[in-house]
């Protein structure tokens, strides 16, 4: 595999992985990550600290979906809406799994008409790649913010 | 066409949109589309409401040009500038014509230098590919917000 | 080099020019350039008014190595942090030395948890490519907002 085609691979799991959250198709997100995929919130301060533990964190499929189930439950999407841009993965190893990290911003719009950037970050994946495509091993999301309290609701 | 191709192609002809609205080469917009191309734009709850009506609605060089023309004689690119960041598109499929999902960001900078973030949605396209490159057939403008009255003066 | 290729080696060059920002590897920030790269920053202002002078100007590693010494005797990383979205490249020309015109947006995050957007504009490039990839010969950064005098502390 090319480094474009690499490169292609993530940039098409991260369009799909944007869509699937922002126009409320909550169950394609899981299918984002391989069965056993991780999912990981933390900041960039406790990172830096070196704590290991994860603020938010649900592994394999099964919780992944309970975690959607959950939102779906407490209509969090229809009160606002929220736009995923994600940029230029930078890949650090290209093999059958690769190292991906990739930047983030988040706009939240409100009912009343008003728009701020919620959450910017970074994506820090293994990524498997496969006949059907890129999948998520592990995506670690790493917040700029450290009051990510209000962070936690949604998916990032 | 491969994948890796239909996406650069994508990624070129959103480009190229961006930088003839952001750059003030308005006259160039309307050739990112085709000879009949369609230019419409709606919000999300208009469209999850069913409502097939858009709030603008262009088909075609001339129309398009017409638009081009009034914002020219409104002198509205003086004002303030914007600058459109593009995601990565998401394809539905691919042929001849290929059916393109989008995330945009559109960041306003007025005069006072004040910086905000003007709109937000997802661009939902028919993409033609030919020899010279990708045009949109057309280009349905899906804006988070729904009170987008203020943005139907310039071109998303 | 087809024009699938370049893109991709822009792409993966902004990936890294914005990971060695964002992620406070600014050592990592002159091997963007090219030995005796130039990194100047404008305002679209002063561009249009046909201005030549640019107010940040730093031509080859030396003087960028020194701009990123005194970024860390300043502790400036350490008070905000900052996040880039490059959006997509339009290459002007492909050739040994391509002209790139990459729009970005940078969005800071306060200590206090505020998030809001620093800057928008466009890098304009000439880019060398070789055998380790591309490399910036010449980054001009134009700034929408002519009130740049906070920007010109970190690089852009």
């Amino acid at each position: 595999m090319t480094q474009t085609e690499l490169m292609t691979q993530v940039m098409a799991l991260n369009a799909r992985y944007a869509a699937s959250l922002d126009r409320g198709d909550l169950e394609d997100w899981p299918r984002c990550f391989t069965e056993d995929g991780m999912y990981r919130v933390t900041s960039a301060d406790n990172r830096r600290a070196g704590h290991q533990a994860s603020l938010i964190y649900a592994r394999g499929q099964g919780m992944l979906k309970d975690r959607v189930q959950a939102l779906r439950e407490a209509n969090i999407y229809e009160r606002q809406s929220y736009r995923h841009v994600i940029g230029m993965p930078l890949a650090a190893a290209a093999a059958e799994e690769a190292s991906i990290e990739t930047p983030f911003v988040v706009v939240r719009t409100m009912r009343t008409g008003r728009i701020d950037v919620f959450a910017t970050g970074v994506y820090l994946d293994t990524v498997t790649i496969s006949e059907d495509g890129a999948a998520l091993r592990d995506r670690m999301v790493v917040c700029d913010s450290s009051r990510i309290d209000t962070l936690l609701a949604i998916p990032l």
